[in-house]
């Protein structure tokens, strides 16, 4: 693997930044399923550049041309490569700066990694454009797990120091998709706008966290020792750029907590087994207990900010200054909220499928 | 996959608790290093029980027996079989609390998955005696890694509210694996075991938050999208029992940075490129960049305590209480130590194998 | 897995026979091998319809599009996604049949495993259309082999019972990739000519062998017990739709050889240890051993053919006849010698990055 | 992958055919099926050297001891260990002739791969020995797929030129298992242990063809275009030592037939579509037609023989001959018999339980 995540649904992403597009292929889908294309839309138009407070003036419209695995509109079992095609590119805003490698990027890396080979322009493959295939696939995903009764929703827990109203472990959130910042506190969602336009107008860019809630996720699926749902769920989280944490449940918050505190106690109702608190985010021993999955991702600030910073330039092989330009957003957090859900429901029907 | 893990190098975990034994198979390690199985033996020792304080009055010596893919003291290339034989076990302590599920333990989500078929004494297959060739197979690493100038530390970054001296990022600690609780400040360390001490007698437990450093790892390996270091490295982390939480670097930190203060800044040295900081924990788009790698894991209280806890009985189907008897870790944190330093070698080498 | 193969260098097809487009994700190709694609194109050429005796009518040239992984006509080491568009289709010919399953054909299988979802013009997914993206794959992973000194080579070993002069196994073959059908001896390629041309006009199809060599592949390369050679290259060849049988270097002939007339002898030269005999194909012990490999693989008779045959009528529930009509190869022997040499190298390449 | 097979179940072999032991962990087996040892010792005996004519006279009984995954005889769903302990080894046959590199044999090829780190002795991991774990794991999938209405049977198709009478491929056979030479027709069996008699006086060996069949299986399982039928079992039969070629239904034969006469025909009954003849071995387009399956394996003449032949001297780094002393097989074919029955059972169950 390395662009490949995936067991028995299987994703492939390609393509370049500035190249001629970018892309996923989806092996495994489950055959039989409906698929919304309006809807598959409205999900990615959440991820899009220019949509978003904050975010890069690049208004790419991303239209998903469908080249296979959908007949009539149902998934046929086989196949399905969506296809993203590159237009709004303006490679000369990266070509004078590759000299110099921006601090925070994988330009360094990169380097090292591929010797020179790799397409320097606006982050080739490494580029967060390449979340978009990755959020078409969960949007796909997520039609079929909601046919089968499972939501998937994420809002903005924190950027900066503004936190949003936390989910509730317990119950399914109120949908905030449709805000232009995804939050619970309409109150806070202000105060995070009005950081993040602080910030651009400095040069500068926030991080912040995501917090996402699965409801109606089957009990009992996960494959330890490390096929567990945790694992899993990091894998492929951590595929998405700029993240550098994850926690389920109370997370890095059970580290001060004692047993009696933390464990979930079961009781019995007239519909079976439930647990009186969700402290573990859904997950036992690796394997889904029935309660909702909760995970929390903290995403580091845009790397890119046109503030100065020193740098050292290859050419001249001696330190040197760069003030990076080109259209970036000066916070991530909220068009990475559809990612986020994407990601996850992408994994949690892997999960499903295998069974 | 499931209780197998790894691209190139594997491990095949195997066993349950009350069982037999446990082991691993371990397939793909390089040929020719020479193993030092006294050595190895002391790693084990640190996480066996009954070592450290709060720890399990189970006294098992867990004395590995090596069945293949040595010879003469070196590796053959060929898979390597390592047996622990269970003696020290008393299931009896188990057998009466079976048909009462154990808060915070896998009991009901291990009932839901394997349908009542997995052996239940002293958690199967899933209990944290499993950690044990996980980390034989991580002293195997760890020898081979430092022979090739790779060195993997951790510590116990916290006990509850009580913290060690974080480690500084851009440099090798000092060892303090011989300490029966490992840290730097002694001091902390006194007040952890006192901690520890308190809430064994109140029968009850505690979380803490491990935190491991790695220097000498080559620059340029990782292979993004999905094969990134902090995907296989939180892969195989979630698959240590009661972890739930993960992050590298600056890790949540990160949320309430700026760009301008987090980014890592490149300068030129006589031996070449150097960044100022360390805020990326040594991987910078999925890559390693040669700086050390710095991660830290949450782990939960101990879920199993001698303090009366709510729970059902599936006889009857009714709510009913349960004391966890048995012998436990009032604190699993300083056992657990060795083991993060085994998942991240492993993980380390077959990156590295693969290239 | 399905439609996805490989280890290290990994290839996800995708497609349907009369959808938009067919095409493939290549993932982990090495970096910086220049690729020179009008040679890609004349491999791929030798596999369209139209160009060879007993060949469809239907004339697609298949052009492909680089969406990714190319820059400057170099590879980047990130996936490279080839499509190549659907143009030539006429799905009229398979509507009106799609009632009655074709003998020899997936209809009855395909309905069975994705339960009528997949889509049913001209194969589908299933279609032998999909080996235009593998042999494009393996038309790339054929330079990058030569650049390493590994050349591969195939010829028509058989068709119905007339046979060519087989390759020597102790040497590298003359080159007849530019011959229509594809043979060393001219004489014997006449004779294929009249036989397939006599089929054609009888309504019918016919089978062959095609037999493969490949020289300066590195010795020491393959993993047993179940990463051998000999399974890795079966694992590919048997995704080429048709193949029912393939044997390495004597192949079934061993069955009737004694231990004493069979083992390949070794002897030394002032080069190193060489072996005077390569009954084994290049394998001993499912690693290479330096000498030439060599294999061999069946291709049963086009099942689609114009004469009247037997079948059911899934709408009646009754028996019926079916001719198939359409665009079909009364032979499809002489186009797959490329796919053949494209499936060769690709799994040599990935078994070669793989080490 | 290298020692460890499988997607969903997987086999991981570890051992050397002169070290402590050699054994399996069998990971993913569906949980709560209760395992018969006794039957499963009994298909091991089958396999076993000193019980079939021309067999070595190594007389090891492979008692095998499970060492986890079983509870009260039945499956738990977790990593079953299977060890089997080596008793009767007599590494001095094998020490003396360690410069001398055996024709037919991995010994220079794994000179090549392991740089002369593996275990010399008795073939270490690449021993036929291996095959004895890889047995015992098919004895529990044969039971496992026999509770489902699958069974497998093989039989000896030729050794040398004799031949058995062969499978009707349309029906179940009668069970031959328990001759010492698994064949239908006993005079053809009495033929073959004259020629493995006269082979043995002769310091000479023979090779012969297996032929397994496979009625029961459910149609619409396999999974195009590379986790096909064909490309899943010739995987794993090829990580049986000595198998050279592998044909499903017709294979070869097909080669010469045309369409008309190759594929089979469906008809429609009362009870469902069925097919007129299986000449596709049960298996169209890569995926199962509910037909049996049926597939033939040819195994190369025994490499080990007394008789002298030409070798080099590691050592001196010149030309000598070898006599191979040491006990082994004239004849491998009816040992492996059940090995083929096991590695195919072993798939199937993999392939099943895919879904």
């Amino acid at each position: 693997m390395s662009s490949i995540w995936g067991n028995k649904v299987k994703i492939s992403l390609f393509g370049e930044s500035h190249g001629v597009g970018i892309g996923a292929v989806i092996d495994g889908l489950p055959a039989g399923y409906a698929i919304d294309l309006e809807r598959a839309n409205r999900h990615m138009k959440r991820r899009s550049p220019g949509y978003q407070p904050g975010a890069t003036a690049r208004r790419e419209e991303d239209r998903v041309r469908i080249l296979s695995g959908l007949y009539m509109d149902k998934t046929t079992g086989t196949p399905l490569c969506a296809l993203i095609e590159n237009h709004d590119t303006k490679s000369a805003d990266y070509s004078k700066i590759s000299a110099k490698p921006r601090p925070g990027h994988a330009d360094l890396t990169g380097l090292a990694r591929y010797e020179g080979s790799n397409d320097p322009r606006g982050g080739g493959h490494f580029s967060g454009r390449l979340t978009a295939p990755l959020t078409f696939a969960g949007a796909l995903a997520l039609q079929i797990l909601e046919s089968r009764g499972v939501i998937v929703r994420a809002h903005i827990y924190s950027i900066g120091t503004i936190e949003d109203t936390p989910y509730d472990p317990m119950k399914i959130p109120k949908d905030c998709s449709e805000h232009s910042i995804p939050v619970i506190s309409e109150g806070q969602g202000l105060k995070m706008r009005e950081l993040i336009e602080t910030l651009r107008n400095e040069l500068d860019s926030v991080g912040g966290v995501i917090e996402c809630i699965v409801t109606g996720f089957p009990a009992g699926l996960g494959r330890p020792i490390f096929d567990n749902i945790e694992s899993r769920l990091s894998s492929i989280i951590f595929g998405i750029p700029a993240v550098k944490g994850i926690e389920f449940g109370r997370g890095f918050g059970v580290s001060s907590q004692k047993g009696s505190t933390n464990n979930d106690e079961p009781y019995m109702t007239e519909r079976g087994i439930r647990l009186r608190t969700n402290h573990a985010g859904g997950i036992e021993g690796g394997i889904t207990n029935g309660m909702p999955i909760l995970l929390r991702c903290a995403f580091k600030p845009t790397p890119s900010i046109g503030k100065q910073q020193n740098t050292v330039n290859l050419e001249t092989m001696s330190d040197d200054t760069i003030e990076v330009g080109g259209r970036h957003d000066s916070c991530i957090v909220p068009r990475a909220v559809p990612v986020v859900e994407s990601a996850v429901a992408f994994a949690l029907l892997d999960i499903m499928e295998e069974g």
